[in-house]
């Protein structure tokens, strides 16, 4: 299994360096300097015609989509168990939270940040209205899915699940309502950022914000 | 294995109904009538609280999210192959296109047909214009897929990313840019509405719009 990384810090991208690291397995590391437009260099379109990251190549074929990354890995390392096992009791729930973050919380959060880059910059300020409302009601959800204690989405324990809600939960940091501010997602946040390989992660990204010290 | 399903005719629920009929396995079908407001039916709030369809009733747990279901059953039902088998050459490609359909097409295609009741009437024009130039450009990104003949998305059979796509561009047919007026798109779609489990379909699901013999 080879694997190579193409990330921009706090990205998508994320989630999918925190998972490679959480499995302890080696792949090699690529920075995009998206600051720089380095996601529209020609090289880096021949991967990903998108100009977008993640790019993770799986044995030499570029692959896209971090949730689809995630997934992807899990099925490829299941002696890592980071996603219930096929016709385990918790696969349903599991494929049903991988799609909700993929298709409610994702999407919003692109329209946040980038209505006025997708779209025309007039109209951005709708767009920007209807996602932090969709982004403050998936918070609201996920809150009310954390208020039995439990330490983790799906299943008991860690799943490719937190590793996508937790990098999607860093980036309301600066939003009107940070998820910090969500009682029981704060403590799932909290117990999620001591782990050892999101401390790493931050290590190696260079960020230097949203750690348990931070806050 | 027991199955029921909760359909609207012509929603995201169609394309579950429609791989349940192509696999031939029992289930049972229920109605819920959209246009009458009985997704908001309390008896229907306790399978599905946030009120939309498809809910997919798996040996007595309600489970939700179209893609997700599709994925389920994929997983559930091997021997149907409707999906590239773990470990396959093409299973990364199929878990990218159903992330693809699940996080770009069907988040746009709400907020197309729902911007004004998500959000403020008032931004719901800026909405759908953004909403409509994502789903054009993902009608591109299919036609391209696409160009090179093949009559299924992904690896040279019939899979869940064809029945989601195809439910899909069905919801496009009085947009001001339906989805057959992309050449390869067109072919394609032709192609899998003439399969019988999509005129069986249309049958059950009383429709008689967007059929191969309609236009």
């Amino acid at each position: 299994m080879d694997y190579r990384l193409y990330y921009s810090p706090g990205a998508a991208s994320m989630a999918v360096h925190w998972m490679l690291i959480e499995m302890g397995i080696p792949f090699d590391a690529q920075l995009v300097d998206i600051d720089a437009g380095n996601q529209r260099n020609p090289d880096y379109l021949r991967l990903n015609p998108s100009g977008r990251v993640p790019t993770l190549v799986v044995d030499g074929t570029p692959r896209h989509e971090s949730a689809a990354l995630l997934m992807l890995l899990a099925e490829r390392h299941p002696e890592a168990a980071l996603a219930p096992a096929p016709g385990s009791a918790d696969r349903a729930a599991w494929l049903e939270r991988m799609i909700y973050l993929a298709n409610t919380l994702l999407p919003a959060m692109r329209d946040w940040f980038y209505a006025d880059v997708d779209g025309e910059p007039a109209g951005a300020e709708a767009v920007q209205a209807l996602a932090r409302r969709r982004i403050e009601e998936a918070c609201d959800q996920l809150n009310a899915d954390l208020a039995d204690g439990r330490d983790y989405l799906v299943g008991g324990k860690l799943s490719t699940v937190d590793f996508l809600a937790v990098v999607v939960m860093r980036w309301t940091r600066n939003m009107p309502r940070p998820a910090l501010g969500w009682p029981h997602l704060a403590r799932y946040i909290r117990g999620l950022r001591a782990l050892p390989s999101f401390i790493e992660l931050n290590a190696r990204e260079g960020l230097t914000e949203w750690r348990n010290q931070d806050d």
